[in-house]
């Protein structure tokens, strides 16, 4: 992990200096709470990373680093209200810790700083693009999570429909982390428009690993406990692939096992035998390689460069990643 | 009203033809549904006779008068989940008609859209000084909102703090609908800034009226039940001024009918008739002409033009409005 310190450095100290004001504390009191919490912080890490892949000042490029992470973060105050969940990398979640309506306007101001935060970069940077990427890829977010939503009471979703939920809920915020570092590089469209790609992909891989993790995953590591997204009924790849794949009783059982949730400890088990006789996890794992694959194959079009290295490097740590 | 159909025609005619994708139906439904429901338009028409009134094309501004428009809509949306409101406009709120999850991500898509609405503005506009004016104004909001949810549980809240949380709640976005008119119309900065404090005044006079419409006004008229503010224990000015100026009794008796919302009927007509025993309405009243003047002052200074005049009878109708 030695190769991304610098980088998290870089961000951290960057994320400390943003001087909320200290009045009123309803507002901003959770924005620092979450943003103290440890997040991995790999969309920031992403931003500087293209940023420096197209010859660009990782310096310069930190303003949009953190509009990303607060992007990140208040997707994940509103989303933990939605998915009603009480904790978030160990610490209550803000709807929890505080109420709803404290999350959701942290959300919103968060929102907002993240956009505010733009207003810092360099004037030679485009920031009509630069906001258009970034909002696109925000609305983007949501169209994801409206999908996932609707997923809930689906019993028909094909692999396809789950590919297009996860790209805009997981992928495109990590697609736009790379698009912005290029543009704040003032890199051509072209090559804008790879890393583009190469963040879809990135992300798209990332998300199926997240629900294999699930089931696969030592629950310690993860943090999460083993079959969570099962006994929520979550339309994960697996369960998306295995109600394609079961058997018609099968199929009517999880039916009625869905339509009760939470699924408890014993039917969370018997879902995972399914996936197992149906080699469900190995064809969500031949999938995220695939996915990595595009990722790394998008990366070695790029000229070589310390920031292509450790890009490298961090593609195959996210891709070995146990929790 | 005739002087405001020119411009309602506009904005009517814009928000039609925002051509929101059909799917996701959970993300793009609940916005065509609140942007349906028939709003006053107050926002946007600021924003086309700024505008005007700073010599720019009111359908160039068109796109800003939009933005204004989604942005006050986001703020209904997630408002209407924190104040736990049923309804709006006479149609159920998005979180009862559809639920809270969905009504938190149509605001989210909401603020999205409204940003980039301003994408379509003509390369000659600041769209950095407009964003940044814009982004701070909802931000603005934010912290208006987070005290008046501080506000909920104190019995001290002053005057002044009063009028500070509404400067930001219900004035900061009237005071940007303003300045973006006069940022679309490449007006000085001096002007803008007028521009800004006519509108902060405006906002704040709206506020206090509306505080005082909650109990004054015919309730057929106004849309909302006689004493709603009161029953809800809401720190109007109102309530504000007679918690200072009330016997330590009555202000006993207030604590614990506050600490036991909703107030029903009989306790709400008692607090009315306190507000009749120390003037307070007149006292409102009073407060909220000294602001409208104030507004109508700030556009005296400004050269005479078709707009000038609308923009003096949209003041003068909206002080004199009944709901």
């Amino acid at each position: 992990m030695d190769f991304i310190t610098s980088y998290t450095d870089l961000i951290e100290k960057e994320i400390q200096s943003l001087a909320f004001p200290s009045s009123p504390e309803t507002l901003y009191n959770p924005q620092r709470y979450i943003l103290e919490s440890n997040g991995k912080r790999i969309r920031p890490i992403l931003v500087l990373m293209a940023s420096g892949l197209c010859g660009g000042d990782t310096k310069t490029a930190l303003p949009a680093a953190v509009a990303v992470e607060l992007i990140h973060n208040f997707t994940l105050l509103h989303d933990d209200i939605m998915d009603q969940a009480e904790s978030r990398r160990g610490k209550a979640s803000v709807h929890i810790r505080w109420n709803v309506a404290t999350a959701i306007l942290a959300g919103d101001g968060m929102f907002t700083q993240a956009m505010l935060q733009l207003q810092r970069l360099p004037e030679t940077v485009n920031y009509k693009l630069l906001n258009r990427v970034f909002l696109e890829g925000i609305n983007h977010v949501c169209e994801g999570q409206a999908l996932d939503m609707e997923f809930e009471n689906r019993l028909d979703v094909t692999a396809d429909e789950y590919l297009s939920m996860i790209a805009g809920k997981t992928a495109a915020l990590i697609k736009a982390s790379l698009q912005i570092g290029g543009i704040v590089a003032e890199a051509p469209e072209e090559v804008t428009k790879q890393l583009g790609e190469l963040g879809s992909s990135l992300g798209i891989a990332f998300q199926i690993q997240d629900d294999l993790l699930d089931v696969v995953a030592d629950p310690e590591k993860f943090g999460k406990k083993r079959g969570g997204d099962i006994s929520e009924g979550k339309k994960t790849f697996l369960m998306v692939k295995t109600l394609d794949c079961c058997t018609a009783g099968e199929r009517e059982w999880l039916a009625g096992k869905l339509s009760n949730k939470p699924l408890l400890q014993d039917d969370i088990l018997e879902v995972i035998e399914l996936y197992e006789k149906y080699g469900i996890t190995e064809s969500a794992q031949s999938l995220m390689n695939q996915y990595y694959e595009r990722a790394s194959n998008m990366l070695a079009g790029f000229e070589d460069s310390n920031y292509k290295r450790d890009l490298e490097q961090l593609i195959t740590y996210l891709r070995k990643r146990e929790f």
